[in-house]
């Protein structure tokens, strides 16, 4: 018997409270129809947290117990209170893997992960996009074919404001001519991160299969191998120095 | 006739103000030192800039009128105020070319960009470093041969905490048994950032032709293309999309 | 005065001898068309070379006084001698720059220097093609805007059969629904690498501002900084070794 | 029950037959030590093919049956005929693993492969190698520490002509003063490569259990998600083009 993986899926869980369009597609929030497909999966223990619960429900305890995040927030990015971003930002260096999805792109954690800008072209517009397969041997593409459809989303398009991606996954062609690099990976100190462009609130876009399929495979992608707490360490030679009659080892440790 | 390169020198000049060894080697400081070789070369215009000036000597003045910021500071990174730091970001990610010297590694403004812990192993001893160029096409290289050494620096050893550089240009070899990614680029946004490792305060390292060589080279590399201020626009179809009757466009820019 | 950039401009001078669309478009050739503007530009030195020439017209003279060799084939792939390939790649390797265009993704020397099978989805259909900018900061894009625009275009969609390029450039719109990475570089030994998909032959492509923009840029970015021949040296070590009475050097070069 | 992962591990076996020094340490020659250790894994089928055998047992059947091959060359790389070069370079892009040892780096297989020259610096000499782990949390350095030591070990050193690594693994620290790119990994096509530096047929390197656990992890690593065969498809529109009299679709397939 192996360990589940553990998942926490955290929603900003405002616009289903304000949108009735919304909380028509995702009438216990968005976070609980993501968490809904994952819980399906053998060997996971999925838990959600969102904005409003306190510590934003991503205590050092629940972050300690997640292997992997799953992040969709959009219209309150600002209140998230920067020393949980902090935390969870500290946690994918020492190993957790994060999902971030569509509108996350501004999320703080992402930004502070990244570094950049990761701005982009946008238009809330009901435009059918296409997201070709990139890479057909990776595992998060795994049971998409060569390229999967969803009939209405919100349009993203480049330039998209990241570094270059360790592995581009998915481009997306738009019917309004645009084109957008809409699944990307990167590794940041021991965490894997993987950015998926889908999920505007006001479309069904996690119900579709694709879009789940895709996710349930990026957990898996995205599960830990290690976790290595923060050090720079002071570190004697291994092999003897010249003679130095000036040269002192110090003992303090992360003096920097 | 070309318009001039004009360069920035950032050094903190904190240590040359405690510590006479220091001050013997830099008398003017590490930063003046550091200006002086590049002021040596044609169509340039150089400045520097300190910890202890006001606003650190980055006003928004100076930022926007720099093409190359070169940065050394060390055990006060812990004052360089934060919307300084801010304000240094995003002139890099406009197009700003960065050059981030030794214990930088740990400068806020290189770890704001990068987004990883940036720790490495270090040692306060007397070694010889060997830095073995992996890239011998590469501007930054060029005047420099298969290796150079530097006879008495600090180590800083493997593993360094940052995301897989764009170009690995040099790897160090230390007598006590390290090796370290000494010349690393990436680019953010628009800006080109090299981390080049040598140069702890004690040795006179910045006084040695081939460290004075790589950073002159280094600062060309460097030199913007462009400088491009973030937007994150809402942006109208450029092919016709299907008809929605609930579809519309909405005027406000960047409302993200 | 500087030395000229010296460019050689191949092309497999077919189509235009057979189509007589072609010829009416490019009637001295492809070649000569993308010569004679590359020949407009500054300080440059260009001639051309065709398959039927001798040696392909890519004698080893010619090669060691081309510091970059921008090629078109298409219909004879097969007919381009092996010793020729090989001789090309061999000064690709020591720092030539090479433009490979468009159905240039099948030559011989593209699929040597990348190792991958280079395959594509295409479709010979006057499609309308977008090419995205995804790095307004890169030599290659300079005067070129967000996107620009090809008329008529034969489709080449994703999945494309290359490595991962170090830099990601262009990707292109279809009307047809599909998607490329269309402006790719890679640095392979000491040469750069810039593929540039545009180029039909029954279409007027070279003749269009934007894509001599993009060739023009790009030969000038592939300047080579070095020429440096393969070696691989036994190399006596520069620090001492522990005792051991079996060692002996060998004074033998290249043995392997 | 899962399918085992079914490996062959390809040898020389030249050295073993003509140096008493390799057949002491080899018995069964070096293939077989390799595949011992392979074997006593569980979930794996691990066979042995020598360059001897017919079609150097590299047959399209042993090919079709393997899901990581593991190889090991050094005196006879010209001997490996073409055509078995091609076949498994062929198998390699469809998506089979390779792990490419030691003197492997000039392997036909690989150079192909990589497109670049492959060389480097060496010294058949009693050296002590130290190879420092780069990437903590990657699946193929678990349960190696921070850097483990081979005591006798012949000299690699850089530059190395590889096209950069897609990710880097191991750099070593070698007593006569060089370093090196040790452990590199790249995705070419749908397959996984890793290149491991240790293994001079005159040490016992493949008998220490580090090394062991490294390839151990690597063919885990390698293990093939897909097998996609070559194609270049003649893709018709997903999306209506606008009316154009002279376009016709071509029914051919892989014109090119």
């Amino acid at each position: 018997m192996t360990t589940p993986l553990r998942i926490t899926v955290w929603g900003e869980y405002r616009h289903e409270n304000k949108n009735p369009k919304v909380a028509a597609l995702y009438p216990q929030g968005m976070h609980e129809t993501i968490a809904g497909f994952l819980r399906a999966q053998p060997e996971v223990s999925v838990r959600t947290a969102t904005l409003d619960e306190p510590e934003h429900g991503l205590t050092e305890t629940v972050l300690a117990e997640t292997d992997v995040l799953v992040w969709w927030g959009h219209m309150a990015h600002g209140e998230v209170r920067d020393e949980v971003v902090e935390r969870a930002k500290k946690r994918v260096l020492e190993g957790m893997g994060l999902i971030m999805l569509h509108s996350g792109h501004y999320a703080k954690l992402f930004k502070a992960l990244l570094g950049t800008t990761c701005s982009l072209k946008w238009r809330e517009a009901n435009d059918k996009e296409r997201l070709w397969n990139i890479r057909p041997d990776h595992p998060i593409t795994q049971g998409i074919g060569e390229y999967f459809e969803i009939p209405s989303e919100e349009m993203y398009g480049e330039p998209f404001g990241i570094p270059t991606p360790d592995e581009l996954i998915f481009i997306s062609w738009f019917t309004g001519g645009e084109v957008f690099r809409s699944g990307c990976t990167w590794v940041r100190g021991n965490g894997r991160i993987f950015y998926f462009r889908p999920g505007h609130e006001t479309y069904p876009t996690y119900h579709q299969p694709e879009v789940q399929r895709v996710i349930t495979n990026a957990v898996r992608w995205a599960k830990p191998t290690v976790c290595i707490p923060d050090v720079c360490p002071n570190s004697p030679p291994i092999e003897a120095l010249p003679e130095d009659p000036e040269r002192q080892f110090r003992s303090t440790v992360g003096h920097k």
